[in-house]
């Protein structure tokens, strides 16, 4: 079973907006195990649109298009599609309906050439998923079939996730069951992680079944995803379970996670389990640790809140800092500390540091000091970063939440508190 | 004169890598004036990457590909090409000799197989920039051009504004500058800035060198792209100017910014150029206004800090919040009055609401207040936005710092104080 896919936009392009959706996708299909071998970017031009779906229709079994979904005259993927299976474009009342409901409920009036949106080849259903405005199609061309989604990726993922792979599998009408699982790691680089892995992957590639690969995901961590191959859904769920369980035994604590699991996800069930509360006091890192522990549904469990100090009086006046240089060792430690006192927490990560352009108290750009409160006790850790100013920001952030992480693994065994 | 790219690299097409890279090449083929209608990304196959190769040569005058010049066996590019080309590859003493020299100022010993990438297709020239191991290759295919890039982003980048832009306007033989510009916009849908740039767009069809377009960017607002061509840079960007002026008078405020100006850019400039200081108090948000203005190198001049205040005692003890409902328009303008306090600024956005998953007060999840605070004068807004945890997020706090922005603009005329 192949699968291309075929991203539509001049502003692709014209290199304005980077085409991750293809991305996403070829990882998704990957994952089930569909061979994805061509994906192509074209503009927004009938003839050219056409063209690339008509390739790509004769190279695969299915093709998803994204983008090209919109209100506007620009958007051709529904005509192109229409003309592609030879049929007429025809008006959907339930899609229009759904379209007016979206507008209704934001309280806005839905300017007429939305219902452009409730056009549809004649033949093509629409997807069950449809967060935005545009719906997504499934349009069958002969045996084979063409998905279209919209460019908007939190829109594109849900059809895809939701219903996409689901078809495509079903088409395929393989029977194994392929399972994945990815295992994040933080603090270890993606050759140490290799050497480590080295001997296991090895004996796997003598077994049949189960396989590992490494993903590098920049900022974030490396990932190691172990995939599957069995005729049943237990099966294959015991496989991974046993995988992933003879990886970390040689990996160790450096797994914070799995799947979609971030590393401010993984420190709440920690303090969760704990049942400890979470201060924040942050500096060069200005809201992000606190940002990134709120995107956690449930955060209000055991996080109350974080002081941005990013003048040093504010550190100085809400903190309790002592008055002097800030990028150093004690302004982390009182800030940790203060956040404790002024959010009355239990435990509390504090980042001050350099972030750049321009050095600051004669310290390098890159000059991180990262500090963690539990039961009154301060750690400290001092980092010098080779990154730029996102980049130095982001791993200071991550970097201080595994800190606790690990403090609160190894000071308080088990689950007990 | 038209270029295709074609990214080679299963990675790519697993979504292990995004491409960045087509995306780029395709920014610097615009603004010369080369148009590049499809954009292919392929895996390590020799049989597909030939496919993709021809394809791109039979539809395009020159191809640009990049990606698999590397010293392995999966580096396949070098051979496909002499397949295309119908030689033979040959060794290159010259590269060859470069890449020794390499090696021996890193004090490295060379590896035998790094000897592979001086093999080049007999008739090719290596490009004279040569940042890392793999050189560059400009391969004539009878009338026809294949340029070999590696994939490395920044030596690719060098060989690409080096030499093969100019190589390429050389054959193109024109001299028409295409220049594009992004007007960015927050407030309105995509559907409602069509309809009021439709006379506009119409206008535009009759005459000839300037086109708009519109991007959606998700929750980042609406974008409008001006694209004009001329015979100079100097019409080029008189062109530019004139378009932007007249999409400014026809949509008014709601244009925040240009190309990859951020509303957060956009608010610190109107802060600064009037000398306002700034400070934030955030719970629905939770870092994340101030997370995004400190992305702003320089933010310092105006940001002074923050306020996280997400559990409710938080925001009454620190912030002053009367006791009572949290997600309230008393508790937005007492949030806003708190930061001005706390953190001794002008100005205070303040952001308070439900973002979910469960509803909080009896109130739905995407209720939003926002407040801004100017000159000690308090404004509020109330929101109910029908999207996920994220988006309300997202979408409060950006709505919250055009707000302030608009307040700024419409307050203070001109830069005045």
């Amino acid at each position: 079973m192949r699968c291309e896919v075929v991203a539509v936009g001049t502003e692709l392009l014209l290199g304005q907006i980077v085409d991750t959706n293809s991305s996403w996708i070829g990882e998704q299909l990957a994952t089930v195990g569909i061979d994805s071998f061509f994906q192509t970017k074209v503009g927004d031009n009938h003839a050219r649109i056409k063209e690339a779906l008509e390739l790509a229709l004769s190279r695969a079994d299915a093709v998803v298009v994204c983008g090209g979904l919109g209100p506007t005259q620009d958007d051709l993927t529904r005509e192109v599609i229409a003309d592609v299976m030879g049929v007429e474009l025809v008006f959907d009342e339930a899609i229009a309906d759904r379209i007016r409901a979206m507008f209704g409920r934001r309280g806005r009036d839905m300017p007429e050439n939305n219902l452009r949106q409730a056009l549809v080849p004649a033949g093509a259903s629409a997807i069950a998923e449809q967060p935005g405005t545009a719906p997504g199609l499934v349009c069958p061309v002969g045996d084979k079939v063409i998905y279209a989604v919209p460019g908007v990726p939190w829109e594109m993922q849900q059809m895809v996730e939701g219903t996409i792979l689901a078809d495509l599998t079903r088409r395929a009408g393989v029977n194994a069951i392929i399972h994945s699982r990815v295992l994040r790691t933080w603090g270890s680089s993606e050759s140490g992680l290799a050497e480590l892995l080295a001997p296991e992957i090895d004996r796997l590639d003598r077994a049949a079944g189960v396989t590992l690969a490494f993903l590098a995901s920049g900022i974030e961590g490396l990932k190691i995803r172990i995939t599957v191959k069995a005729d049943t859904e237990e099966e294959a769920d015991r496989l991974l379970d046993e995988e992933d369980a003879r990886v970390r035994q040689i990996i160790g604590d450096i797994v914070f996670g799995v799947d979609d699991d971030t590393m401010e996800a993984s420190l709440l069930r920690e303090l969760g389990s704990r049942g400890l509360t979470l201060g924040v006091a942050e500096s060069l890192t200005g809201g992000l640790i606190a940002a990134r522990i709120v995107d956690v549904p449930g955060a209000s469990a055991s996080f109350r809140g974080a002081v941005v100090s990013y003048a040093s009086d504010v550190k100085f006046d809400l903190l309790g800092v002592p008055e002097g240089p800030v990028v150093s060792e004690a302004a982390a430690i009182a800030m940790a500390e203060g956040a404790c006192r002024v959010l009355r927490t239990d435990c509390a990560v504090a980042a001050t540091g350099v972030a750049g352009p321009d050095e600051q108290e004669g310290q390098r750009v890159g000059t991180v000091w990262l500090a963690t409160v539990v039961d009154g006790e301060a750690e400290v850790q001092h980092m010098l970063l080779p990154f730029d100013r996102p980049r130095i920001r982001q791993f200071a952030c991550i970097s201080v939440l595994n800190m606790l992480r690990q403090r609160l693994i190894h000071r308080h065994p088990g689950s007990g508190g």
